[in-house]
C-alpha cells in the first residue's frame, strides 16, 4: 500500500470508530454481544498480543479467567508485579507494531509495577497495564478493604497512574466501555506510551456489544497538513541542495518507537546517505548495511566516526532523543543550523519548528524527493564499521575483550538485551548482524530491567521466528530482578545469560564511590541459580562460569552451548575495577556535569 | 515520669523548638556548623536509628557517604528497594519508638519504592524515604537526565509521592533545611506514617548550624484540650458504672502504633478488666497475661469468645482499625451503644465524636478513674487462651496440626512475622508467649512484604536484644523478594524461615479459582536458596525439608534448631488445597461480600 493509501485508510478507519461510538447507543435485538473482559482480549488479539504478563490477586482472578480460557493469548505469571511490567515492556520492545500487557491487582500488585510503567513511559514503548479493582459498589462506598489505604481514599492509585502514563480509563459502568478501551489503546499506539485501565470485578463478566470490535484499531497517526508538509519538505530540499549532497543520517531510538524501520530503510536504499546511529537507535539500522558507519555518542565517539559526523553539512536527524547518556553527556557537536529533525509530531528544520509535522507521512514524501541525490551521495565513502577482538598478554577476561570477542558470537536475528550500567556501554561498540535487535533503558537506566524485560523479548522473539536472546547483565543488577528467571524455564523459553561478575556496583563505582562499601554487594553461586530457581531435576538449564579468555573461547565456540537449546548462564568472573571505555569516558563526562563544570 | 509530667515536657521541647527556629535566623559568628547529611543522622541517631536501608544510585551516593562514616549507624545495602522499604517498615514495627529509614535515587529507585511506602501509610508505620536527587541547579534547568522521564517534568516523583506519604520535604537551599527535616521527622513520629524528603547531591556538603540538634525532637501528641477531656472521661465513667462493671477491652493495631503498650498494660493492671485483641492487635498484650482471653474477628471468632465479647454490657476499644480481614469481613456484632473507641487523635462515646481527644493523654487519667473498678471485674472469669495440638491419624503436615505445633516452639520475646494469606490466618488462633512481637500486614496485605521485613525485624530485635525472629510464609510470596534473605546471611543475622510448600497461591485459590494454573507457581529448590544465595561455603545458614509430622516434631525439638546460631530455612510440604480455620471462613465471607450477600 503506497503513503497516500495508508493516509486514507487511517481516516477511513477513524471515521468508521467514530461511527460506531454512536450507533452503540441503539443497541438492536439481535446484536452480537460480548463480555467486557473478552472485548478487552479480542482488542488484544487484534493487536497480536500473544502473551499478558503479571501476578494474581483477588481484585484481578475474574479476568484472569477469561485469559486463562482465551485460545490464543497465554498468561504468564510473573513472581512479581515489577518484572511483570518490564516483562511487558521487553515483550512490547521486540514485538514491534504490537503492545505490551501487564495485568495487577488493586493498590499492593499496581504499584509495585510503578517504577516499570514509568520506565515505560520514559523510553516510548506501549504498554497496557489492566488493575483487578474492587466492585463498583465498593468503589463507590468505600468500605475499609484490604490492599487499600485505609483512610477512605480509593483513587489514590490512579492518581499515581495519572503521573506516569499517557491516558487511563477508569470504568465504572459497561456504556462507555468498549469506547473507553479502545481510546486509551489507540493512545498507547499513537503515542508509543504506557497506559491504565482500571476493571472493577463486578464488570469482567458484564456483556456490551461486540459491533466495534468489526473495524481494527487505527495505529497510524494523524495526517500532516498537506500544505505545512510541503512547504517543510521544500525547506529541507533547498537545505540539502545546500549542502552539496554532503548528507548524513542519524537514527535515533524514536525511529523504531514510532514504527518507522521500513521508511529509514526505504530512505538509505533510495539515496544512499552514510548513516549513524544514537546509543538508543543502535539496530535501528541493519549494522551491516553497506552505508552504515557506526555509533555516535557526543564526545564519547569514537575520533574517526565523530569526525564524519560532526564535519558532515547537514544532518538528517531521525527520532532523536537527546538524553545525558545517549547524547555523550550532551556533548553533541552539531550546530542547530547544520541539523533537520523530524519527530513523531512535529519536524524541525535548522532553527524552525513545524508543529503537528509528523515523521510517519513526511518521510516516504520526502525520501521520494531525495532520491535524486543518490548518485553524488553514494561516491561518499563510508568505513567499514566494526571492532576487532584485541591481542591481550593476560588470560584474564578484561572488558577491552569480552565485548569483541562476544561480538563475534552474535548471529543475524539475534535479540540482544543488555543491562544499563556497564553491560549496556560495553555493547555499544560492538557491531552487531543485520536483523539483530539491541534492546536496552539508556534512557530511564533503571537497573534490574534487564532481566526481567529479557522474559519479554524472548516471548516476543519466539512469536517473531527471530534467533536467540542473549542477555548482559551485571551481578548487582541481576539481584534487583533475579527470581525471573524462574519463570523463563516455567515456560521453556531458552535465553543466554551473561552476568558480569564483578563484585558489586561497577558504574557506580566509576561514578562515585570507588572503594566505599555500599558498592559491593553479596556475592552468589550464579552458577546454581536456574536449578535452585525452578529447574529441580537439572534437566532444562544450563550453567557455567568462566574466569579467563580461553574458558570464554572454548564456551563461545561450542556449538551447543551457541545453539541456545536450553536456558543457560554464564558467570563472567572480571576485574572489580575494570569497566568499558564508554562508561570511562562517560562518568568521567559525569563527574564534570555534577561539579558544574559541564 | 506522671503523665502530667510527660505532657508538660512535650510542651516544653515544642516550644523550645519553635523559638529555634526562630533563632536560627541569626547565626552567630562562632556557633557550630554541621554538613546537612550529618543533621539528618544527628536526627535519626537522636530517634535511635541504627540502621539505614537502600540501593546505592547516582543521585544518592553523595550522602551514603556520609551513612558510611558514620559511627553508630550502619549502612544495609539490599537487593531492591521494594524490598529496602519492606525491610525499614519491619524495622520501625519491632524497633519501636523509631523509625525505619530507606534510601534510595531519583526515579527509578523511588518508585520501586512506592508500594513498600504505601503498606507503611496504610497501616501506620513510620518510615523516612530519603531520595538523592540531582542538583539542585539541574532540578531548576531540567535538562534530560537519566531516571527522568524525558519529558521534562521534574515534580512527577515528589507527585507520587504526596498520595502516599503524610508529609514531604524538598529541600532546595540550606536556609530552611533544618526546619524542613524537623517538621517531617515529627509528622512521622505523631501521626505514625511515611514521610519523604529530597536531598540534592549539591546540598549533601553544605554546613547549616547545629544549634537545633540540641533539642530533641518531641516525640508525643499534642495535649488534649482539658475541658472536653475531662467531660469525656466522665462520660466514659458514667458508662461504666451504667455497665455493671462487665467491661471488656479490646485491644488494636494503633495502641502499639501510637506507642500505649504501657499505658494500656497499666490499665489492665490496674482494672483487671477481661482483655481481648484483634488480629492486628496480636501481642499488644501480653498472651499470657491472666486477663487475657484471645483473638476477637467478628463471625470468624471461637464461639466461646466470641460470645464473652459480644454480650459484654460495654467495650473499651484502644486503637481501633477495622479493616476486612482485621473484623471479619466488617462482622462486628457490637452495637455502637455499647462502644467507646480511643482513638490516637479522637474519641467516640458510643455514637458522640470528640475531635481532638486523643488516647495518648486521655487513657492515664481514665486508668486512674477506673482503677476503682477492680475489685468487681477481676470476679469476672477470663477462660485460658490456649491451642492444644490436635491428634490426627495420618502423618501428613495439615494446617490444623502445624500451627498448634510451632506454637509450643515459640519463646519469651521471640518476634515473629507472618505473611498475608495463609500464615496470616494460620497463626492467629496460636498463643505467643510473653513479651513476643506479633508482626503482620493485615490491611495493606501486600504479599512480599514478609520476607524483606523480616530483615529489619532481625535487625531491630538484636537492636534490642529480643529473641528470635520467626518467618511464615507461602512458596508464592517467598517468590516476590526471595532475594533479601541474602542481605541477611550478609549481614549476619539468623531469622529461622518457615516457607509452607504448597504449590503456589493457597489464599488466592480459596478466595477464586480453586484449581486454575494461574494459582500455580514454578517450584524451586528451597533447600538450596539459602546457600545459592550467598552463603558459598555453606558454613553461615542450614537448609531442612520437612515432609511428616514426625520430621517436624523432630526438628522442632531439636535444641540446636531451636537455639537459631545461623539463619535456617524450613520447607515445609502442605497439602495444595489445605488451609487455615481461619482462612477458609474468610475466603467464604469475602466470597458473600463479592457476591453482595454482605
Amino acid at each position: 500500500m503506497g503513503t497516500e493509501a495508508r493516509k486514507l485508510q487511517g481516516e477511513v478507519d477513524r471515521l468508521q470508530q467514530e461511527l460506531q461510538t454512536l450507533k452503540a447507543q441503539y443497541h438492536s435485538e439481535d446484536e452480537e454481544l460480548i463480555t467486557i473482559s473478552d472485548y478487552i482480549l479480542k482488542r488484544l488479539e487484534q493487536l497480536n498480543v500473544t502473551s499478558i504478563f503479571g501476578v494474581p490477586g483477588d481484585f484481578n482472578m475474574p479476568f484472569l479467567d477469561f485469559i486463562e480460557d482465551h485460545p490464543t493469548i497465554q498468561w504468564i505469571g510473573n513472581c512479581n508485579e515489577l518484572n511483570a511490567a518490564y516483562a511487558a515492556d521487553g515483550y512490547s520492545r521486540v514485538k514491534e507494531h504490537s503492545i505490551g500487557v501487564v495485568v495487577t491487582t488493586f493498590g499492593v500488585g499496581e504499584l509495585s509495577a510503578t517504577n516499570a510503567i514509568a520506565g515505560a513511559f520514559s523510553e516510548m514503548v506501549p504498554v497496557l497495564h489492566i488493575v483487578g479493582v474492587p466492585s463498583t459498589t465498593q468503589l463507590k462506598n468505600k468500605p475499609m478493604l484490604h490492599h487499600t489505604l485505609g483512610d477512605g481514599r480509593f483513587n489514590v492509585y490512579t492518581k499515581v497512574a495519572e503521573q506516569i502514563t499517557a491516558a487511563q480509563a477508569m470504568i465504572m459502568n459497561k456504556a462507555q466501555a468498549a469506547a473507553e478501551i479502545d481510546r486509551i489503546l489507540m493512545e498507547a499506539i499513537i503515542q508509543a506510551r504506557p497506559v491504565y485501565l482500571t476493571l472493577p470485578m463486578d464488570l469482567t463478566t458484564e456483556k456490551i456489544s461486540a459491533r466495534r470490535l468489526k473495524v481494527e484499531l487505527p495505529r497510524t497517526p494523524p495526517p500532516n497538513n498537506p500544505d505545512v508538509e510541503s512547504y517543510v519538505i521544500d525547506e529541507i530540499m533547498e537545505l540539502v541542495e545546500d549542502a552539496k549532497r554532503d548528507v548524513i543520517v542519524l537514527v535515533d531510538a524514536c525511529a523504531v518507537r514510532h514504527d518507522l524501520r521500513e521508511e529509514v530503510n526505504d530512505l538509505l536504499v533510495k539515496t544512499q546517505f552514510p548513516v549513524y546511529a544514537t546509543p538508543m537507535g543502535k539496530t535501528s539500522v541493519s549494522e551491516e548495511h553497506e552505508r552504515y558507519g557506526g555509533i555516535y555518542i557526543g564526545s564519547i565517539t569514537h575520533p574517526s566516526i565523530k569526525e564524519r559526523v560532526e564535519n558532515a553539512n547537514l544532518i538528517l536527524s531521525i527520532g532523536a532523543l537527546k538524553s545525558d547518556f545517549n547524547t555523550g553527556m550532551f556533548t553533541y557537536h552539531i550546530p542547530a543550523r547544520h541539523t533537520i529533525e523530524l519527530h513523531s509530531d512535529h519536524t524541525l528544520v535548522r532553527h524552525a519548528k513545524f508543529p503537528g509535522i509528523g515523521m510517519k507521512w513526511l518521510l516516504p514524501k520526502l525520501t521520494e524527493r531525495l532520491s535524486k541525490f543518490q548518485e553524488g551521495a553514494s561516491r561518499i565513502p563510508v568505513p567499514h564499521y566494526k571492532l576487532d577482538v584485541p591481542k591481550e598478554s593476560d588470560d584474564k577476561i578484561s572488558h577491552a575483550y569480552f565485548w569483541p570477542r562476544v561480538g563475534k558470537f552474535f548471529r543475524k536475528q539475534d535479540v540482544i538485551v543488555a543491562e544499563t550500567g556497564t553491560s549496556n556501554f560495553g555493547v555499544l561498540d560492538v557491531p552487531m548482524p543485520d536483523q539483530c535487535i539491541f534492546v536496552s533503558q539508556i534512557l530511564y537506566g533503571s537497573i534490574g530491567w534487564a532481566t526481567a524485560s529479557t522474559l519479554g523479548a524472548a516471548i516476543a522473539a519466539r512469536d517473531r521466528h527471530l534467533g536467540r536472546t542473549i542477555l548482559f547483565t551485571g551481578d548487582g543488577s541481576m539481584q534487583l530482578t533475579v527470581q525471573e528467571i524462574s519463570t523463563m524455564t516455567h515456560n521453556k523459553l531458552t535465553p543466554i545469560i551473561f552476568v558480569l561478575n564483578n563484585k558489586g556496583y561497577n558504574i557506580e563505582r566509576h561514578l562515585h564511590g570507588l572503594d566505599r562499601k555500599y558498592n559491593d554487594i553479596a556475592d552468589w553461586k550464579w552458577a546454581s541459580l536456574l536449578t535452585t530457581l525452578g529447574d529441580i531435576e537439572g534437566k532444562l538449564t544450563q550453567s557455567y562460569t568462566v574466569r579467563s579468555k580461553s574458558e570464554l573461547d572454548k564456551l563461545l565456540d561450542d556449538e551447543e552451548f551457541a545453539s541456545a537449546r536450553k536456558i543457560q548462564l554464564v558467570e563472567v568472573i572480571m576485574d572489580k575495577y575494570d569497566t568499558p571505555r564508554a562508561l570511562q569516558a562517560s562518568a568521567a563526562l559525569t563527574a564534570q556535569a555534577a561539579a558544574g563544570q559541564l
